[in-house]
């Protein structure tokens, strides 16, 4: 049901309440890495407990706070985007359970309702399974107040453990890029949307090329615009303007231009999941990039937490690829802005009416085109099956390379 | 100065007049291929002759007609888009002069002027020179008025031409097709316009395209969008929804899983001007579509007229690819639409303000990832410097494969 939803034509509208952030300074409690207000807390309102999203449907034009006082809120709000990204998506769906746990809701029916609401992330139902089996080990006792409070811890270790392994991702990264690549300077092409917006920390592939400017070895940041929702032109520019980077935004169809004229050091991306076989499904449009960067001989750089892999997934084919409604790309959709009233962010259509479109959210990346796949225990290159059980089933925080 | 305009980040008006379609029935005089109005015409109204375009901006939302009373409102309609595509932009380049031999403008700064708008497709320069010789020659028998006639003359035979060498090109392609994959029942992807909407008949990739869907060995025709300025989404699909095509609309990144899931037979491009090495520019994508094409053993194959040869371009590096403004890409634009009143064609920002973009409008794809070039004299394959120079110095209409 969940994935035929998905699937459908229909707009998801969000149920929760919407408000202005409240912007807090730089450096308060609330505030994570870059951003003025954090992606995803845990608020403890007057009303009850509360889960508040960044509503990233509504970036760059407008910070908004988007409230959700149940599950299906939440389910809803991860079916249209407003809260994105595979490792963010495992911290939401952690939550998730907490909130049903506290308002009430029927922890198993909501657990399994959030962990369907998107299909490719592994992280999504890994964070959801993580949280109701703490709900049911604390329900053992026989007290739910306790069960709850059980879920909610899990899903803030979960939370703190995502922020953990972004600092230990961007540093793994770094020296990556710097052996690849001796002498600084690096020309980064990034796809999608890997920052603070989709982590506990400061996300993934962005991580890498944020640290990378913080040592001064960053010379530019090619951002690709990531059609159809246009997660880079709106949310990596979003990210690399408030982090003083030199960045400059492409369409999709112009980083062809710069691989040929030499002008990509390396391509960073992030990943939905990873294969046990070392396949990656990530945004679509990644593949594309997988493949010029063999042609052109630059380094093709992965950058996950172990929880992106996915053991029971043995490689790409099995690795099931979520299609998304086909006015994503018949109409062009602006960000949603409270300042305009414009609610349903409703599409202008640019194909004629009628129109059939191929909408598949991600690709998949076969191992043999990846250099290197990054995550907070180590780094794995080459990706081979082996490799990666191997960084998986480590319980060390050691580096492999 | 041309260039300078055009690379600019300001918006280029319109200032012919613009007036609904006067829509004619199926197989009136003024209808070509597929489309109910012809995408250029010359008309003698009472005022003084005239050049009718189909405004190519306000497609698919609207068919309305752009008129050009003098030489410069042409060159604006030329650097907006309103009528575009390689061998089109000859026709109206030729026409342009015409209009101001007949309208007693200087036409050899008028020439000049509409050989600069644009500087990627050598058609258009190449259209200019053809009327405005026929002018000057006109001209030494001293009257004005038949120089006129000579130069009106000279764009109605480019018409006229550019029609026949679409339908030549339709069976070479169709051919070779069929020599390639045999069996028929093709799946064929195709990036931004080239069907009536870019020339005087039928098109180049499109008009092969066209030929396979009525000899019913078309089973899907794949749409790429076309970012930033969508003459896939816009113009492609509108066409091929015309001709009743089983067609399918696409992000532009959106190929490389068709590539991956064996979905595509061969791709089908045009080509805004091929250098004497047959290295090929096209609109931007076609590039990382040849990369991909080449990963995947899929045939690359370039169809366009011998006049988009530019024998005084020696390679792919010396082609000089127009820059487009940012506004482009870091703005969503709809298309315009008398009815919405919307004149400008106003974008709604979608990255930060302030971000820098780089777009352009073209890229080169180099003779050895092209499998062939079908032409109107006939197919070039392999693609060799030798095998392209013969083929243009040729003045007999044979087959070369």
């Amino acid at each position: 049901m969940a994935d035929q939803r998905a699937q459908s034509g229909e707009d998801i509208r969000l149920t929760g309440d919407i408000r202005p952030a409240s912007v807090e300074p730089a450096g308060a409690p609330g505030a994570v890495g870059s951003l003025s207000v954090p992606a995803i807390r845990w608020d403890e309102s007057a009303e009850g407990p509360v889960l508040v999203l960044l509503d990233q449907t509504r970036l760059p034009a407008e910070e908004a706070e988007l409230v959700c006082t149940d599950p299906q809120g939440l389910v809803q709000a991860i079916r249209a985007l407003a809260v994105r990204g595979a490792p963010l998506l495992g911290v939401a769906g952690a939550y998730g359970v907490a909130l049903a746990a506290a308002r009430g809701f029927d922890v198993d029916e909501a657990a399994d309702s959030l962990a369907g609401a998107r299909p490719t992330a592994v992280n999504l139902a890994s964070g959801v399974r993580r949280a109701q089996e703490a709900y049911r080990a604390g329900l053992a006792g026989g007290d739910e107040d306790l069960a709850a409070a059980a879920a909610l811890a899990a899903a803030r270790s979960l939370h703190g453990e995502d922020a953990e392994a972004s600092a230990r991702m961007a540093e793994h990264g770094l020296r990556l890029l710097d052996e690849l690549l001796p002498g600084g300077q690096h020309r980064i092409l990034t796809h999608c949307n890997t920052g603070a917006l989709v982590s506990g920390g400061e996300g993934t592939a962005f991580a890498v090329a944020l640290a990378a400017h913080r040592a001064g070895s960053l010379r530019r940041l090619w951002v690709d615009e990531t059609r159809p929702l246009l997660q880079g032109a709106r949310l990596t520019a979003y990210e690399a303007a408030r982090n003083g980077m030199a960045y400059t935004l492409l369409t999709d169809n112009a980083a062809g231009s710069l691989f040929a004229s030499g002008e990509v050091d390396a391509v960073l991306i992030g990943a939905d999941r990873i294969a046990a076989d070392g396949s990656v499904a990530n945004k679509v449009g990644s593949y594309p990039l997988a493949v010029l960067a063999r042609y052109h001989h630059v380094p093709f750089i992965v950058v996950a937490p172990v929880t992106t892999v996915d053991p029971r997934t043995p490689d790409g084919a099995s690795i099931e690829v979520e299609q998304r409604p086909g006015h994503e790309v018949t109409e062009l959709t602006a960000p949603r802005a409270l300042s305009a009233g414009v609610e349903a962010g409703g599409g202008i259509p640019v194909a004629p009416l009628g129109t059939q479109a191929y909408n598949p959210a991600f690709d998949v990346t076969p191992p043999d085109l990846v250099t290197a796949i990054v995550t907070e225990r180590g780094v794995v290159a080459p990706v081979t099956a082996e490799a990666l059980g191997e960084l998986c089933d480590s319980s060390r925080q050691s580096t492999m390379s």
